[in-house]
């Protein structure tokens, strides 16, 4: 059976398990924190979540985790099958990752963490986050889903990236994202009614005094 | 006929050049710099190049461009068949991007344009770079290639990636980020005797004078 290693807080971790639930896929999850530790190293080269354990051995890196999960054929599809539109999903989530998703991880500290981030990072991040979702904006289609009339990766990229980067963006700069985005907002709305999505959220709550008592644990070395 | 939009000092753009000529695709360079005018974010969401232009409209982002070229099937495959060798190879490629690439992005200031970098900035660079080079390390097969005995996508961000931070390594921290990685080292000088990446630097360098007068001129306002 496929293992997932990782924890329930971690967004790219909840892609993961979100794409394996949709594909109704057997998992079994494994709860591991990223660390640098020799024994971890040996299955993630970064020491980072998620990894996911397969017959043939581990993988490392969301992306080509999904990309895998899609290539094996098993479960509802959520890349198109014609090339053009295959690729445009994928720009999508690629800019999700480089454009929102990584600008928002500079606030993370500050929001999420109590620990003050430099003037200069905070204000990469909130003009990063602007530029950002304004590209999103630009190419993203909303019809009602992030590429078209089609449920996509793209759009576990977005509800896993996006909600994260409004609440930094909300913490940081008091500042709604997605308050002349209106569709995207709807969007949002929308996926987090789905099964999957609340049995995920659920899951990440409950998840998270553990998670904050590790941090502690380790501040104080 | 194909359109490569970009300019040829990008190394993400050469990295899709390389995959054009690797394949045998007939294609058109259009010499455009990455802007924030509203025509170029028209065809780049984001303002980024590379861009390449089809019969079906515009593609963003290097990863989602070199996807569409495999899928499209024309000339040389440069990912394997089997779904867990093709993750490895595309779990290759972005632990180089994420890790090597976009560190060392961190010291393109300071190394290639005389701008100054704080020294907090600094240090993210030269820490990140040190355990991105270890990760690939660990990962990369080096049999000869990164991922094996097969020529890969992996390789074209190894070659375009890790060649660009050992630069910037080397000028920041006169450090030699592949001195206990011989490896590595001899797949580099291995991939820089294929005439189409001899053909690329030379295109790189003939296009180096305009790229820096571009510079000045933005600089100059």
């Amino acid at each position: 059976m496929l293992k997932l290693y990782g924890f329930a807080v971690s967004n790219y971790y909840n892609m993961v398990k979100l794409v394996l639930l949709e594909k109704g896929l057997a998992f079994e999850e494994v709860t591991v924190y990223a660390t640098q530790s020799e024994a971890f190293l040996g299955i993630s080269p970064r020491g980072k979540v998620p990894v996911l354990g397969t017959e043939q051995g581990c993988l490392s890196e969301t992306s080509a985790i999904l990309d895998y999960l899609e290539d094996c054929g098993a479960g509802k599809a959520l890349l198109p099958e014609e090339p053009f539109a295959r690729a445009q999903v994928r720009a999508l989530m690629r800019e999700i990752e480089l454009y929102i998703e990584l600008p928002a991880r500079l606030g993370y500290p500050q929001a999420f963490f109590a620990t003050r981030i430099g003037e200069e990072t905070k204000a990469r991040c909130r003009a990063e986050l602007l530029a950002g979702v304004a590209a999103l904006k630009r190419h993203g289609r909303f019809a009602p889903y992030v590429a078209g009339d089609g449920y996509s990766l793209a759009d576990i990229y977005f509800l896993y990236s996006v909600d994260l980067a409004c609440g930094v963006a909300k913490k940081l700069f008091e500042l709604d994202l997605l308050a002349d985005f209106p569709a995207a907002a709807e969007l949002l709305a929308r996926l987090k009614q789905n099964p999957h999505v609340q049995r995920i959220a659920a899951d990440r709550d409950a998840a998270m005094p553990a998670f904050l008592a590790m941090l502690q644990a380790k501040a104080k070395g």
